[in-house]
């Protein structure tokens, strides 16, 4: 599906018909090198501010190509795996995470964690304590060491040691919800689909129930969620501080973004939902998710208004509320 | 989606144009009084009989209101509550539990169990004993001695003490089962979403696989199921004692209910799904569900019809059978 | 649902109108013989090769109908119970399933298992050893023998004793999927619904994940999914010897086949999705599930290609690869 949207929406930006062959659209692409492409799909997604997840694989700096404003979220695993890649340990590797945390996110949008790729998330709705965090650092720490090559290993990002240990990242998840909440930035949650490197039925959003309960004052954004989707939709429901990111779901299922897209709208409420692109390693996938998300949705909506289930000024706010208007209020964009 | 649904349905029945504004809604309110307002929706509802749960936030009487007949429909959780507030415990709990069991049912169209609330869905096939259950009563009788906080908490609907321990409704939901096969009524089961008081993920209906099938005498209804309604359309193909009440999505979903019913309909036998509007509170809710339901079931089966998927005949007793005709032989409404 | 699409489908092969009543069906069925009958639906389907799991109920040879070739699909749990009905145990059960399970599959295209049924999908990563695997079977042939009710009962085929043990069924799950790594055949898993006998959140074929990644040289074709399609489509996109047949979904969803292929393609990567009937007993089962995949199938890419989403090329191919051509492929039909 993924390649057919590629086909349809990203070749005519190359100047191709829609639904150019690949070896077409590969020849094309060399023909008008990197800085060319990049260029084009960066401006033709037409998005104003980029939130950049700077956790991952590194990726160059958008800024030189004029696209934007580009701000960052931070990922809270890199965070503590860089404290604890400069040997600290114990009582110092807590005190470092948390001073490092709210160093970094004084500078950033928002904060981001994996959690779900690295234990599950069946967070629990109390935090462990120091004492039982400091102890689970320990086991790490000397897993770590003692396995080497468990180090740089993993597509969900981690650089150096990967931190795996459950009671350490249920702290750290917990911690982050709390600067969050005194510097009023959300929470991303990676939920649903991703790498082979997660299990289907531990990233289902459903399992955050008493982790969102138990931070009110927390924002807290489900990113991607499919095929959770509709659960997630009912966490936004029932929770005032839950988000709906409907993020990467939208560039792979392409044609049958509005179809998923309406699922999330049977009972997430419309405020609570916001559109992200996902985008990552090529400029395509900023492109496609912009241009399927806006196509889509005002397929639906058009629908919605021509069956008399909204008025045009109603899904006219709705289309910019997900497209825009409500990250800039959550992520408290100016 | 349920606001845009209460603008485009109900404003009409205020005189307003369909997709008026919140404001002007509330302000045509006022002006016409509660009392017109009710009227106006409950006659509009076109139910010619009301069943109605009567364990949960007391409300008024319909009859009073001139709308049709109106049944009841009791909570066991309800029930048991009763028994122990008046100071029952040990063996005198669940003899006094199962006498109020019977002449309440007797009185009544059906029981109702909140089990998925207190304790998730996992019950299991084989009842608890009445050693077991006595043992949990004291568990209970106990506990909410030591904690009279517990009481009246919680938004499912218990007033005094709440009664959540195990084994001791497990023992409650085969007896209510009993009790309704004795006496040819069916035993509601709330499954799917609800209030923040439950966890989604043990509220799947298909949890209740072994219930089900230990009680083929029992006739269950399963109300509301999103979004696990496709695992509840699974349980009505493989037990013939099992009916999927779509109930509350109805209300919540809105425009999307023609999709979500066309979800249970693909394997639940059609003679095994009944409409209900799970209203409450306002009388708004009870209209829209009517309304709802009637709209996107006559929209959905006018597609089947133009693509020669059923006839119009058979759609008509289709149509019928989830509105009124099958709730009217699983209840024994005469 | 399924008795609308029979009455729309099956009854114009008998010479009656569509949407015919069940009983004039069922007097003209009658009246033409079940030769007559089997032979019309049988070429109907328009099927070249039937690919024939003879581990279940025995049904007679298609072969003399003269309605293609007929190919052996062998389920492996027929095979152990086989093995231990001749009086195998200890080491010589584990040698004497090896050796028939390799026997078997040299005249076979694939093979196909049951665990699902047995005892759910969560096959772990790791096979259990053989001396594990040993203790199972001793502690399984001590049950049969202590238990002979057990015998022939359930309907998920077993004839003679019923293998439940799950760390034989493990085992055996394991060394099927090397015999077929080995002949270069596909492993058939039982996902999603079907009869009575299963449990349906254990079914759900994200549970397979550390067994198909811990096989990546043997192709892993998911059976029928649903309600879980969406996380079957899900592993084909992770791992790449992962296949989703949309098999029993189509005659039982009927008129819905077009939604639920849609949602299996949303992620699913097109040359890994294939089509099948899971006919049985009724000849209607299988010319149902060719006619409705067919005609779906086209209106949905009839769709894509109307809104510029698919090529008319592109969409014939990928009907004739789920069609047949992927089949052709894996299960190596010449």
């Amino acid at each position: 599906m993924v390649g057919l949207a590629v086909r349809r929406w990203c070749a005519p930006v190359l100047g191709l018909p829609a639904l150019a062959s690949a070896g077409e659209y590969l020849a094309r692409r060399g023909e008008l090198g990197w800085r060319e492409v990049t260029e084009r799909f960066l401006a033709g997604a037409g998005v104003g501010t980029w939130l950049v997840d700077t956790g991952f694989v590194p990726e160059p700096p958008l800024a030189g190509l004029g696209v934007g404003v580009e701000r960052e979220v931070v990922r809270v695993e890199a965070v503590a795996e860089g404290v604890a890649a400069e040997g600290e340990s114990g009582r110092g590797l807590l005190a470092g995470i948390r001073a490092e945390l709210r160093r970094r996110a004084a500078g950033a949008v928002g904060l981001k964690t994996v959690v779900g790729y690295r234990c599950g998330l069946r967070v629990p709705g109390v935090a462990p304590t120091d004492h039982e965090a400091q102890r689970a650092g320990e086991r790490w720490c000397r897993a770590t060491l003692a396995n080497p090559a468990q180090q740089a290993e993993g597509a969900s990002g981690a650089r150096g040691v990967r931190l795996t240990e459950p009671v350490l990242l249920h702290w750290l998840v917990h911690e982050a919800a709390l600067v969050c909440a005194e510097l009023g930035l959300p929470l991303q949650v990676h939920t649903g689909f991703g790498d082979p490197d997660l299990r289907l039925r531990e990233v289902d959003p459903a399992l955050l129930s008493d982790f969102v309960e138990s931070k009110p004052d927390t924002t807290v954004v489900l990113l991607h969620c499919w095929p959770y989707h509709r659960n997630a939709a009912y966490l936004a429901h029932v929770y005032g501080n839950v988000v709906v990111d409907i993020g990467l779901m939208v560039p792979f299922v392409g044609a049958r973004t509005g179809e998923v897209l309406a699922e999330v709208l049977e009972l997430a409420p419309f405020d609570a939902v916001v559109y992200s692109s996902d985008g990552r390693a090529l400029p395509e996938t900023h492109y496609l998710g912009a241009k399927l998300f806006r196509h889509h949705c005002g397929l639906l909506l058009d629908e919605w208004i021509a069956d008399g289930i909204i008025t045009a000024a109603d899904a006219e706010r709705l289309a910019h509320g997900i497209g825009a208007g409500t990250a800039a209020r959550i992520y408290q964009l100016t």
